[in-house]
């Protein structure tokens, strides 16, 4: 998608021994591009989030094998060393499952070669493919999306398509498109009117910070609300249509993913507003039916609710404030999980099913042998 | 109710000259108590909520009148001095009912005094009844959401009886107890064991703020959580129970409260969890039958949802920090309507009805005559 006109994906080669990135660490308030030269620096930019999202971590992994390949291709030792290149990768985000596949994907290519220049060509190649095939992934989803934001401008006689969207499943969480707002972009670059409620997701303000900042340069018209805003506008019929994605999708048809996702998903029941959830096939869990019962969501620490970092206009930088008395308890749910009941339908590259066990399995092979 | 082991309220005389009150400007950071002697300081206080919340307010406005008598009582001029003062008062928070209604009571008072004494025990006798009354409502509200929480802890054996709530509906918002955290507090002197899930309440976050200050400085065990975790703690039988305030109540029991209490009312139907407004039966408006069509939501300012205040460590002083890209634009909506199907009862000071026509009218008077 586009920084102010300018094309960007958010992973790069720059030059053969130079992979660039999109430094999510510092938006919205600085926007820089960083570089990574050897696998110990992409494992400190995935580690230190520099950049987030599935997608774009399985790219990054696979970038990473590439610059521990351009490493060690000529040494005697190469198994072994790129054994412990993989490890490390993997150890930088343990529960990322795009980041473990990539790095096998990439190790199973890498066992046919036995040249040095023939690894390299290799590791360039399936990393490259990796990348392609998750922005082309969501570009796919994009496109079977837009047809239902076309239905919807059809009736509105050229009023925008309110769309509310919760957390970033946007480009900057995959290669390029992205999931949720895959449709959005698709329908905004063919010139139908669309306007994006975008909840701020507390407590990381993924919706404020990363989704307001790549709307805003792609030149999308959206409007920031708090997390508790949406069921407000559902009643007054302020939004036409829920997009969001998903970090695990149970056979069922159920959808985990960032939390407060189901507050919106009863809210869009409620009002018959239609709730998609957009995602690449790949990370459909088949072997969970109830997602609420069987899916264990990780907690993470009470600092992320006690304390917010944001721009100090005073002083010009990023300051870390609490918001709370010192001390407060605090409890911190990554995701939940909304029930298939309350999922209008699931979009995948293969297309839009029914949030069922049937609709799912007549769009897609299980187990998921596609990426 | 108690600051770490003494008794307050959030309001009273502590001279026969000097209105106190507790600073809610500075906390949670820091507790102030705040001495106001003159009708313009009172207004300021209110004005720039050193003070806020419905009950509170009311009583805020009485104690107002009273410090304008003691100016004006030997004053020729006197009733036209008091009509400016009133007015001045009314001002301060123009969509605050209670404090026009406090006024008028006060001025109505005053209308059959004719000595300087007179006047000034009058205002002193009215302004300690609206005082005391608003305590007395909140406790007798307690009393009968006690009863809820009764039934539930002898199911629980031992176990705390976990209720949620959203925004500030405690004591520092009334005179004395509140009311969504009444029944709370009359449970938790009783020795039931109690525990409290604190919504932040984004955008302006009552919840962190307040409702976590007044909960712990009381002894009350309490964990905050954002906003969107509510529906996946009620989907995993994290909450027993939802006590919400309401600004304003329909006569159909539609209960306009802070944005985002109509979706934990959703969550709470979703899940089969009792879901409670408490409220003063003032705040009841008898004209009023279906709150989402009838009830215009006050929109506030877009800096609310952009900007944040809190406290910065570092330099051991309250910072306000930007959390989106610079001009983001931002929608506010002060309060949201929950429909009575979902509420599954009233609490007042009169007892606790259904949330229908029928109910309410069976418990109240209307239009309203008890205060």
């Amino acid at each position: 998608m586009n920084v102010d006109g300018k094309h960007y994906r958010t992973i790069w080669l720059e030059e053969p021994d130079c992979v660039q990135i999109i430094d999510q660490a510092l938006l919205p308030h600085e926007f820089a591009v960083m570089e990574l030269r050897s696998p110990k620096e992409m494992c400190e930019a995935i580690s230190r989030m520099h950049l987030r999202g599935a997608g774009l971590i399985g790219a990054a992994a696979a970038w990473g094998i590439y610059l521990a390949v351009l490493k060690h291709a000529t040494q005697a030792d190469f198994a072994d060393q790129m054994q412990a290149e993989a490890l490390a990768l993997i150890a930088t985000r343990p529960t990322a499952r795009n980041l473990e596949w990539a790095v096998e994907r990439m190790q199973k290519a890498l066992t046919s070669c036995s040249t040095p220049e023939d690894r390299v060509a290799c590791a360039l190649r399936v990393a490259q493919e990796i990348t392609d095939e998750d922005a082309d992934f969501c570009r796919r989803i994009g496109q079977h999306g837009l047809e239902l934001i076309r239905e919807i401008a059809k009736k509105k006689n050229g009023e925008p398509v309110n769309i509310l969207t919760h957390c970033n499943a946007g480009w900057l969480a995959f290669v390029d498109h992205g999931t949720a707002l895959a449709p959005v972009y698709a329908a905004f670059n063919e010139g139908i009117p669309v306007h994006v409620w975008v909840d701020e997701t507390r407590p990381r303000n993924q919706g404020a910070s990363l989704t307001t900042w790549e709307l805003g340069h792609h030149g999308v018209p959206h409007t920031l609300i708090p997390d508790n805003a949406g069921g407000h506008l559902m009643q007054h019929g302020q939004v036409d249509i829920v997009f969001v994605g998903s970090d695990r999708t149970t056979a069922n048809g159920d959808v985990a993913n960032k939390i407060g996702t189901y507050l919106k998903a009863l809210a869009a029941h409620d009002n018959g507003i239609p709730f998609y959830a957009a995602l690449p096939s790949s990370t459909i869990d088949w072997e969970i039916g109830d997602g609420v019962k069987e899916i264990v969501i990780e907690e993470r620490g009470a600092d992320e609710v006690c304390r917010m970092t944001g721009w100090d206009e005073a002083s010009g930088k990023a300051v870390t404030i609490r918001i709370c008395p010192e001390g407060t308890r605090a409890a911190n749910f990554g995701f939940d999980v909304t029930p298939a009941r309350l999922v209008t339908g699931i979009i995948t590259e293969q297309g839009i099913s029914p949030a069922s066990r049937e609709g799912l399995h007549a769009l897609h092979e299980r187990p998921d042998a596609s990426r």
